[in-house]
């Protein structure tokens, strides 16, 4: 069997995995080339090296293991055609997102980015605008591993957990759900309004003028899922009207966010890169979850951790 | 009943607390007079504005609510010999400190301050240094009401917590405890070192050039203590030469630190104007600690929370 990864590990990442599968060819490129993918039976990928015209030279290749979470960009049909099986590291981004929301949320809180301005002047000064977390509110859009982990970090905090999802039905560390119906009644109750909702049809522009409005005006809002959650107009719009009252913004209706986009130098807001999730550890956690799903497929089992249904896109 | 506070709290937290106990005659004044103090049956203060003269003028002052955790500043002696009960807000810090110093270790570890530098030169970039703070291990010196604080909060992310006190007793949300004589052979273990010790003879440059040394070359180093904890050359010495990654300091040798002091400008220290404590609800806190040891008062019990026992200095 003949294993292709299109990322080479670190060597002390690398190194043990080739040593405990003594049986397996491992090939590791920076890169695919279509000649590995003829050769290989298994492909290790982050996903967004693929296109249909690659598929076509996988033609030994059963089992697609991609050390991503979303596969927005896999070519999902021609997969499908080849009835090739593809499973990924679901839950892998929600220790580094849920501290990323965490961080920022208690700098805002504690007033730290005034702290580094003042310590660039070398200015002693006690008049910082610090407020508390605990007992605040939060509303977490989309409650799923990664709003969870979130809303298990905020309950220990003091902070009351109201999840939204489509449907209303309950999850995970929310002391309350509710479903998208009810979320503009929800609105004026929260401190801090999250969202690590994925693109869907239904989420695009979910958030609308009336929403913001219906937010406290000392709100935090944060985007931590997809950029086609608020047409951006209507978030500039809000926060240059007091709305709202900090935005920190890990996605965007178009990333890169280009340099002269309003977002970058408005006041209140705090851009992130698309960078929450990530982590050094990332590699070290993808192979954690991948080493035993390759005894699994090595031992001939189908029941392969997080494995994919390409058409419904998760 | 005549009570004398120092200090004039905001309407919203004042006028419940006359409203409450209409049998008093409640003062606020913003600062101390001798002769209102002459006059008062119990004094409300922080705690910073009292010294031996003032306290000639106390005669009936059976009682000093101190708004305050720290009583250094209060002239002891003549308040002993006046056998006056002393009692103050122990534990209301816990919650802004332990706010403040998970913001600091996250801010961190998330590459916050790297974001905010880059937002300021509006430049989309993923080359953040970000690291996790799960499955590391933290080393909390004085793992008291806040120590313990921080420990619960570092465990809910998944931190290994062991604290250090002198007797190596117990405390809560201690994964491990180590007594002082430990702490040497315990250092290199810890990704994290944070001291809230008290300042005592004992604590006075506890920490010295070995322990830095000990300390893993990545270590954040926190000192929301006392200042007295190190002397701050052996410190600027140990940052110099690489043997901690990190020091966060909310405390110093002398407050407030000069505007040509070296830990303004040196990389990798963050300096917190002794701010880590503050909240916007401190005064709300206060007053929920003293309204309930008021009406203890005013029936005669002698069981006030916090009372302190001003020769021992806590």
């Amino acid at each position: 069997m003949r294993i292709y990864f299109t990322f080479e590990p670190r060597p002390d990442l690398k190194d043990p995995l080739v040593a405990e599968f003594p049986e397996i060819d491992f090939v590791f490129e920076n890169g695919l080339s279509n000649k590995e993918l003829q050769r290989a039976d298994v492909l290790v990928t982050y996903g967004e090296d693929l296109d249909d015209n690659n598929i076509q030279y996988a033609e030994n290749v059963k089992w697609i293991f991609v050390a991503s979470a979303g596969v927005e960009k896999m070519p999902a049909q021609a997969i499908i055609d080849r009835s090739i099986v593809v499973s990924n590291v679901r839950g892998i981004h929600k220790t580094p997102m849920a501290e990323s929301i965490l961080a920022h949320i208690l700098a805002i809180k504690r007033a730290i980015p005034w702290m580094y301005e003042q310590q660039k002047k070398s200015e002693w000064s006690k008049k910082a605008k610090q407020t508390e977390l605990r007992d605040s509110t939060a509303l977490i859009l989309g409650p799923g591993t990664i709003g969870s982990e979130v809303g298990r970090l905020l309950q220990a905090f003091g902070v009351t957990t109201i999840g939204c999802n489509r449907s209303g039905k309950e999850a995970a560390y929310m002391d309350e759900i509710v479903s998208f119906d009810g979320l503009l009644d929800t609105l004026p109750r929260a401190d801090i309004v999250i969202s690590v909702l994925p693109k869907t049809v239904e989420t695009t522009h979910l958030l609308k003028e009336a929403h913001f409005k219906a937010m406290k005006s000392n709100a935090i809002f944060m985007n931590f899922g997809r950029g086609n959650l608020v047409d951006e107009n209507v978030l500039i719009h809000a926060i240059e009207n007091g709305e709202i009252g900090y935005a920190v913004l890990d996605v965007f209706e178009e990333e890169p966010l280009v340099a002269d986009h309003p977002l970058w130098t408005l006041p209140n807001v705090i851009v992130s890169p698309h960078v929450s999730s990530h982590s050094s550890r990332y590699v070290e956690r993808s192979l954690d979850i991948f080493r035993p799903n390759l005894e699994k497929w090595l031992n001939g089992e189908k029941d392969l951790e997080n494995v994919m249904n390409l058409s419904r896109g998760y």
